[in-house]
């Protein structure tokens, strides 16, 4: 497998659009990171799409906002994971020396209404209502708080640093800072997760262009290379049972033995905080804090701009917003802003080094960034 | 990239399943599919699920009816050809390395309900009614008709053939010879295509298990060959303006290339019999016949079992169904068959290459097989 390099990078604002179709999102997301990377949409070999619920033919229906083109498209599902997904197969493709030049393209629109329960209808989960994601991170932040003395402080307080970074984050859906005292008085949705613990509903779309070795080589640009990627899957325990992350776990492990890095090595982490107990538990499934001292590492200040390990320096899908299928974007754009020194305010100083975390619930994919 | 090898195949008996979750077609399609490879599904270290319609997180929640895994799940949409577009990612990624062995698994049940209008509501094609796919198709049919001289006997040919070729068929939905005059006085859908030349509404799953080179060499089997596939798109020209397939014309010349045959090098062709008409297009547009010949081909029988490239020896989309997600399995599986030399009262004599042809309006993907 050749080297595979993001020559460019693009993103709608995450927000609302009522009135926009998706596919008029995923045009512009697409445009911006064809300019970005200085190449033409005629020199494009390939499209992969993502989204979670955005029906039939949807990367066909982006191209036909984008311009003409017979080129093969692969539209990808996998849960919140499916933009990252798309890009990893995009990066096997061109690794592979398929194609030179692909483009990744991820879109969502919320309104259209997304149905999170895979569970069977007469399942025990469905049947005590465990039917949507904030019930089960509400177990496992519970579970975590009674195994490892974790405070609902230091899970309200993923929110309060995730929210002042969005505030420097233009593409960012939410851009005021909230304090403590807010995200845990804001109203709960399950104990321990507030309504500011929560990741929005967001439409949005993101795109990357992705190039092999030598056409990077070639076309010069502020390439930054994809060191590896890791791609799981959980849909196998009950619920009941599952207190920790462990398909997170298996994709960290698995993109830091390829990439060849720890954890200790990374300057700089986008990862998948659908709620606030999900980016605790993520850092130490990801190694980032010892199993167990997640709570701690957020209440050092560790993972702030300018802490040890800064992690969801965008904002995270807290306040930068979680339009599912372009999630995995989204992350991977900040990581690519960051390592680039394009990310003004919030600027992890000196990042060389960055991994994203996209999970799925029933999916997990990492990849591992590095200029 | 190293070679692929089909390994197993295994599909349901197409047909209606309104009392069975389209998760237990598949999971019986895959566990056919390894006991044919003679593997196990601990040794499976990827799966490629493909579908049209069948919700978030399909193959994740095939493989909870499979058994425990934490393999690597992507899960593919690309309109009719999804299952095709899934058997290419996953030849791309074993092919690069990252997989010995991997399964692909289509599936599909109509009952769930497939919008097949991609255009916009507002756009000419909704406006005058061309909102599903016969319109478009009888359009070319009488294009055809009068362009070139093609008759309503030859289109309803098409389907005598199939019908006829899946009574040899266990998997097929219907194993009942029609004649000429029950296709012709068959209830008319749009002129001139009628119903006993649409495909029928079909539930149903289809896996192939694909492996390595190496791993292929170490287990033997009865190994076929992916010689080499195209993927390409469409969704750019109006209607109006669509009297041939050229994304089949164009997926057929790349296949072609990258096998290093031709036409005139294949044995056996199973492609993508949506309606009547769309087979006798198909026929020029992978060069079985020169461009306006396509009836003169199915006239002459060149494409009956015994003919000189026979085509559709399953039976087809026309008879043996088309379970969306399922279809271009169904189409691999077949080929496989015939190049096993495994297919019975059906079988084409001597088949060592073959072709499929799996349209889905918007994308078309071809293989070629070798044994």
């Amino acid at each position: 497998m050749q080297n595979v390099y993001v020559l460019g990078i693009g993103l709608t604002r995450f927000g609302r659009y009522p009135d926009t179709p998706v596919e008029e999102l995923a045009r512009d997301a697409c445009f911006e990171a064809l300019d970005d990377a200085a190449v033409e949409w005629r020199e494009v070999q390939a499209m992969y799409s993502a989204h979670v619920n955005q029906g039939v033919a949807a990367g066909q229906r982006v191209i036909r906002e984008i311009g003409p083109s017979g080129i093969p498209v692969v539209n990808v599902e996998n849960c919140s994971a499916a933009a990252s997904t798309a890009v990893r197969e995009a990066t096997i493709a061109i690794g592979a020396g398929l194609y030179d030049l692909a483009v990744v393209v991820g879109f969502e629109k919320m309104a259209t209404g997304v149905l999170l329960n895979v569970h069977p209808v007469e399942s025990p989960e469905t049947l005590m209502g465990m039917t949507v994601l904030p019930m089960r991170f509400a177990l496992m932040g519970r579970r975590h708080m009674a195994d490892y003395g974790t405070t609902i402080e230091q899970f309200a307080k993923v929110s309060v640093k995730n929210h002042g970074n969005a505030v420097a984050n233009p593409k960012a859906q939410y851009r005021k800072a909230v304090s403590l005292e807010e995200v845990l008085a804001s109203r709960m949705i399950c104990d321990p997760i507030t309504v500011l613990q929560c990741s929005p509903n967001t439409d949005g779309a993101g795109a990357v262009v992705l190039c092999s070795e030598e056409f990077g080589r070639r076309r010069g640009g502020r390439r930054v290379r994809i060191v590896a990627s890791a791609l799981t899957s959980d849909l196998t325990e009950s619920a009941y049972n599952e207190f920790d992350l462990d398909l997170v776990r298996r994709a960290g492990r698995q993109v830091y033995e390829r990439a060849g890095v720890g954890p200790e090595d990374l300057d700089v982490v986008e990862t998948h905080d659908c709620f606030s107990v999900a980016e605790v538990l993520e850092y130490e499934m990801l190694g980032l804090s010892k199993e167990g001292e997640g709570g701690r590492l957020i209440a050092d200040g560790a993972t702030e701009i300018g802490g040890r390990i800064p992690v969801n320096p965008s904002g995270g899908l807290l306040a930068k917003g979680h339009p599912l299928g372009a999630t995995g974007i989204g992350q991977i754009a900040e990581i690519v802003t960051q390592l680039r020194g394009e990310a003004g305010a919030r600027q992890v100083g000196g990042a060389k080094v960055g991994l994203t975390c996209n999970m799925g619930m029933w999916s997990c994919c990492t990849h591992i960034f590095a200029v």
